[in-house]
């Protein structure tokens, strides 16, 4: 059976989900259509045999042909797309943030509250990648013993000119976030942001930051990030365990001897890093939602989870000391 | 557009690629199937709509609805299915080996010298393994100078019961031929074979071996294969050039910490180590052939190639002290 | 010339040091000992050629045939053994801690004072680790940029039923504090000490611990002791910069594939790991003594810093949530 | 007791032993000095107190306050000291070769059989390296099984310019065959030589050179040398067993992050490789010979075999297919 999708917002990240829905995974198909800039959905149409272009999201989610929506439109957008989707029972991808605020977050539940089901995943791409997944099979096997401490690094070579103090929070760290609640399976207690001394190439920022983030069981994340550090794209994570450690390995796949040093490659940018998950994780939900089952990755209540987190993360990294993570009551449909 | 194939022989690899064709890659329908034991042929059927079964691999190439063919079934038949698709001008991927005598490979090349295209691919897969690609990338860049000497290291953990001794040199080692024609990019020239004091788990199987083969230029090319080695199945290779080295790294995704030592997994079988590779053979086959361009992978030339290397390193094996691998003129298709 | 050496106790960690000035290293001598047990000091002389034994710690400063000592007492003997070595001009290596408050030290640094040259030297020998040396000249080289993080590792398999939890301060965490005051070059400025869940081997001790340790300049120290954590005796040591990072590589001499995984050994106690260190610790030493120069490893004041520290360091553990560190005004003998 | 030691020649590599046995090493003195150059000898004498220098090695052997004696001189005279110190009965340490014909490496088999006891240790240094010695014991501990290939990697940056095409045998590959005896425990029974392509930069030299050794028992030994390399000194090896591998790891210190690469340094030279094996090397044989016993290190029997691989490598490159190695029967004395 060929999933039939519907596409909302056809920029960078939207183009690129309609070409791995095309030419990568198996089992979709691109159907209809819509982006705030109209023209741009109609070129991306064009190269789609049989896509339909609507003028808004909400006529894609209501359009029949449709068995599924992906979100990749502009965040403050989220909210309302989602929504629509579940009230009309339909399986709804959306990229990250779930949404902008905790109180859309929580709305985006109560919907799903509504429909009795989960119908929404939002796209943590990192749990989808196979040396995180490794990671977090040798931890669950016991290897290591229960796990004490997570060491997250996070390290990109430079960011963009419109890159501000609280996306090392909302942009970057809330990635470390949900690995973490997902790598560990609990919530997030409290939060220290502590800057150090600012890279030269990004002073204003605040970076990089250092974070000591306590689960409610009490192990501690431990994040580091450096967005500034020029060297490449670098993802690092540590598990300390109570009988050893396990770490996210080097990822270059040739050794060379050259010039005085052996060493292997250092990914570039984050699409060279995470290319493959994003690819996983688009086939995972093809597959668990052709066949009508609910589906199992990052859901809503993950979503709000991160956001409180990026909440609490702005307030210590704005000058509280430690700040609690104060999440509403779990509902059962998450358990 | 949808490739319309038809797989001749239904046996584990060829349930292998119908999983890949249906449910991994784009743009593939199988729909039509057969198998020397016609039942399992039905059985495979039974779980792929509208795909049809015959009683030969004759009439899976004759049907009209097919529009490209892959081969896997028992070698020496192999010759009769891919020279029908040739003459059917239809495209054929072929596992290896292309066929079981070099005399039936050069009637293979000729049937595609009669067509005068090139629409055979066989299927070594390990040129489309991300680690050997990006060695070759590496060392086709220059970043080691010109290569001298390849080491290629191949090593299983056991064989079956009915592996004999010339099948290290036919089954095994044949991979690490066609990947240094491959990487090297030219042809070997002569092959001695070496066998060390056996492993006393094989030890009639003269396990392991070491060859040392010339290339044209006089390269030299360092096997080792050690098929009965235990720790795991280990693929080795290391390209010395004339500053510096560039070899297949380890690939564990894991960094453990345990028990007094830190290190990662091996794999534990060919399947686990080139699995991703065999997904993206097929998907740039598919590509390339529903494009309607000729197959840019591993031609008839090279499986002809690969069975005179094995004819000589078996030669080798059984006394000749150095035997020189002699090849027909290559015809201008490939070149 | 051969430097005469007095050695003050003769425990196990003054024996270690007699037989690494009798055995191993070059241009010294024992000639007296003293111990609290003067049948230990016998018994140790009787293997010393020529070497007295005296019945206190003054009288072998006071032997006119030692031109220097080595303190290798109880902690609350050290002040006494080291002001009376100082204001007899001798030079004097103590080994850690200097003295047990910051007041001893301060007589120590007054001492000094008194004397108008350097004549102590504290026994911190990880500086004199060729790996941590190592990590110093890739530092000081510029290779990574200005320091911004150094990630501190302090990894224990097991500590001693009469290890409590402040040594997790004052003995464990010491090292990483005095060879960060090294490495980076500037003093430390305050200190955050958070526990994680306990390691249910040591529920007790608050261990594993988080510390966050600020310099003068703001470079954010990230030290995490783990004392309990079975898998081997594994110090780590990364400095994050503005454009790179470097950090200790893995020590073990042999890659061993064996059983499904490749990898080397971790050490698996400090005297293995650090053993070569004191070699090099106590060469200099005698070189730099003999030659009549004044010592040029860890001084008093760096004795006295490490005691600041720790001191703040428990004040965090036991309560504070980020402790200052202030150290007296820095004598100009040190600069 | 210290130990009264004669060295003959001070070149460059006998001035290096002064320096070690004067200030590194402990328990030995040097009392006597000889060169052909007696210029040479004084200028080194006037920093040894107390050293005397006499115009022949002769002299230094005989001299009554020389205990043992440390043969640096040229080559073709070694036999002569080697023998005279024998001959009185003092312990010598010849730098390698023993001897540069089997013939005089068979007269100094003979002195020592007269004298009934080994006298003589020859300088195969590498034997004292701690890597290679941590690898032995991981084969010798039996945790790859029984070793059946051992891959021997010696790769120089570049070479002098007087460097001929012997000495890629005589005086590179020659350190390949001593650690291969010692390592595997067993004798080397025949030799191929196969030279690659060669590298650009050292064309008359018929670099790099493969060469596959089979032991007694039938282990191969896999030597390849590749002196123009430029990238770094590197000493590459690794033991196939049964059941596993055992290799000599990287030596960086330090794991650098930098400009899209991790990765440690290669050593530059073989001084920096092989610095400490030489300390540890003189170090041992100085307490063995100062206790009185016979030396443990390489014998003279081994510094025989050595030369006997040597001679025929040597056949071998200049034309010889496979080459027998054949020894004398092995005196008692060495077994």
């Amino acid at each position: 059976m060929t999933l039939k999708v519907g596409v909302i917002g056809t920029g960078m990240i939207g183009q690129d989900h309609i070409r791995r829905l095309t030419h990568v995974v198996s089992g979709a198909q691109v159907v209809a259509v819509a982006d705030a800039e109209q023209a741009v959905a109609e070129k991306v149409a064009a190269n789609l045999p049989g896509a339909r272009v609507h003028t808004t999201g909400a006529e894609v989610v209501a359009d029949p042909d449709v068995d599924a929506v992906i979100v990749c439109s502009w965040g403050p957008t989220h909210e309302e797309y989602v929504v629509a989707s579940v009230d009309a029972g339909k399986p709804v991808f959306c990229e990250k943030p779930l949404a902008t605020t905790t109180d859309a977050c929580l709305r985006i539940i109560e919907a799903e509250g509504r429909a009795g089901r989960r119908l929404v995943q939002v796209g943590f791409m990192r749990r989808y990648d196979a040396d995180y997944r490794a990671l977090k099979q040798v931890v669950d096997s016991g290897a290591v013993g229960a796990p004490l401490i997570f060491h997250s690094g996070h390290r990109n070579p430079s960011v963009p000119a419109h890159y501000t103090k609280d996306m090392a929070i909302v942009d970057t760290a809330v990635h470390d976030f949900d690995v973490s609640r997902w790598l560990l399976g609990e919530e997030l207690a409290a939060i220290r942001v502590i800057a150090a001394k600012p890279n030269s190439q990004g002073v204003d920022l605040q970076d990089p930051l250092l974070m000591i983030i306590e689960t409610t069981s009490g192990v501690l994340v431990n994040v580091e990030t450096s967005v500034n550090i020029r060297y490449g794209y670098d993802i690092r994570g540590e598990v300390v365990g109570e009988s050893g450690t396990a770490a996210l390995a080097e990822r270059g796949p040739v050794v060379l001897r050259s010039a005085g040093s052996v060493g292997v490659a250092v990914p570039q940018d984050w699409r060279e890093r995470f290319i493959a998950a994003y690819d996983v994780e688009l086939q995972e939900w093809i597959d668990e939602v052709s066949a009508g089952a609910d589906p199992t990755g990052p859901s809503s209540w993950d979503g709000y989870a991160a956001q409180v987190v990026c909440d609490a993360g702005l307030a210590a990294l704005y000058g509280g000391e430690r700040v609690e993570i104060r999440l509403v009551d779990k509902p059962a449909l998450y358990t």
